[in-house]
């Protein structure tokens, strides 16, 4: 008989990644806030509503275009948090470094995580360090976990998506992932694309002081807007139909994922957010959007319908349907 | 030039760790919780008192006598909140694993850290799993943060040591180190030490109502009991003299210790702590740890003197005086 193995698929945000985590941890660790399965958990302490959450960065190579993997692991988090419609305030950073890794190198990558922090308004208050022998880590991998204050009525969860919702993207989709390909595999061509890396949790303050009433908010990284999206209309029970004429990408990322055989629904963005609001609340919610630098190109994307199924369809350039499945294998491996 | 590197010593929890902690991160992260050194944050948020911590564990090998990673990771996270004088209440995971980890061997991990979580009363309640290229990682690292809520009149921190204080262990150092260490070299004699890995929250909880003015709590972990008293003296502007017929060890902990030149001072400790309290409280102190199976070995091992170079010293078996230092370099890597 084979050993079940972990497969790089099992990282990927998709399919397999799905398995693993509700059929193996959520029956463990069987909780109500892990079982909601999102950016964060939201947690009642004493009467205070906080979000808490995690994320571990792997990312390579560990400088890119736009971004490195410190900056990468303070927005990360600062967004997850803010995806729970909460005001990030607290992160802790682990570093588990590679022996023999460069100290220039994290000089430079603890700078960018001050500034970054500094940028979101968040506090790094505590920390770990581990160094493993040459070969056993490469590099330096990142985990940050985040503490955020959620305000009083404000009620963000992928299982609130309804019928009649209105899908917003907050701007063009698949830079972060493309940047780190096009790095990765040397390309020689030109390329100005750069990583989306931002944090979005002052303009989904302004959001939410503007619509209190967002149902859903997702920052669509690891597995892309379309795997973002199944997630939220598994949790919703409700169909989503999107409109791929208004889906905004950049000419140049969509060449490369053209080039290449990519589809950059499920291409990582870091810096990008997708919101499910009521169809009355949208002009207000995407002026509040362009007001941002995050969101100056914000706009509909789609919306959501009845579906028992859950399916996510999308309305294509030529007037065909497609089915937007959760991707079943891995694209990129070590993409955050 | 030679290029400035990451070394083993980095990680060590000795001198290079805090050199590269004081010189780099703090200046850098700047802000008072961090600048604590604790092995949490104590945070203030709309008026309550939170403890946050966080720590990566990278133990090789993952499965050792008394334990494993997983655990390990759990009782860790819970202990540095406990040392915050914090009731732990909820914990992060964040998975790193290696593609073609054998499955079986991450269902094992995840029951241990299920049962570790129901033993300290804790719930883990978000998560992260990345998985990487084989090759990249060693089988699997743990990060879990945690957030604990600090009791009102409760104020545990390194700098509240004083002249007179007493120190308490809990009981017999070193078992942790040891344990690993002996698997690691694939010693051949037989040997019955188990990891201490326990989690010592109830046991705190129950000092703590006992004796709200514990002045200091640590646990011993990297560098073992001599590095964080060492951390103590410096934060505090103290001496600490030490007994060593006063400390326990077990006898076969000591002659592997012995055996392989090694200082059981400077060996983890994963289920033991050291409680800094004033004369009067000892007693009282002593008796509440050891109705907990945890404490139930708890002595007295010294005391604190007036001292503007913060030393640690040893009055030794023989009647002689050691400097019991910070320790310079690596003994032992991965050890947590």
């Amino acid at each position: 008989m084979k050993t079940r193995q972990i497969l790089l698929d099992h990282g990927s945000g998709g399919r397999l990644s799905h398995e693993l985590i509700t059929g193996l941890m959520l029956p463990a660790f069987d909780n109500a806030p892990l079982s909601e399965l999102h950016d964060g958990a939201r947690l009642d302490i004493a009467g205070m509503r906080l979000a808490f959450s995690t994320d571990s960065y792997v990312v390579d190579p560990i400088f890119f275009p736009g971004g490195d993997i410190g900056v990468l692991s303070v927005n990360g988090t600062v967004n997850d948090l803010a995806m729970c419609g909460a005001a990030p305030l607290f992160l802790s950073a682990g570093l588990i470094i590679e022996e023999g890794f460069c100290l220039d190198d994290l000089d430079r990558i603890i700078a960018s995580m001050t500034s970054a922090a500094k940028n979101a308004g968040v506090t790094i208050v505590t920390g770990d360090t581990k160094v493993v022998p040459a070969g056993t880590a490469d590099k330096i991998f990142i985990n940050t976990s985040g503490i955020g204050l959620i305000p009083e009525g404000i009620i963000i969860s992928g299982d609130r998506a309804q019928p009649g919702d209105k899908v917003i993207i907050s701007g063009p989709i698949a830079d972060h992932g493309v940047t780190i390909l096009v790095q990765r595999k040397g390309m020689e061509f030109e390329s100005d694309i750069t990583s989306d890396t931002t944090p979005l949790n002052h303009m989904v303050g302004g959001m939410l002081s503007s619509c209190p009433d967002i149902h859903v908010l997702r920052d669509p990284t690891r597995g892309g807007v379309g795997t973002s999206l199944n997630e939220i209309a598994e949790r919703s029970r409700v169909g989503i139909k999107l409109y791929e004429d208004k889906i905004p990408i950049r000419a140049e990322t969509a060449g490369i994922c053209e080039l290449l055989g990519l589809d950059p629904l499920y291409i990582a963005n870091e810096g990008k957010l997708l919101a499910f609001v009521r169809p009355e609340h949208v002009n207000r919610v995407l002026s509040v959007m362009k007001k941002h630098h995050a969101g100056k190109d914000a706009c509909l994307i789609g919306e959501v319908i009845s579906d028992s199924h859950a399916k996510v369809i999308m309305r294509t350039r030529i007037g065909g349907t497609r089915i937007v499945d959760m991707p079943a294998g891995e694209q990129l491996p070590r993409i955050c």
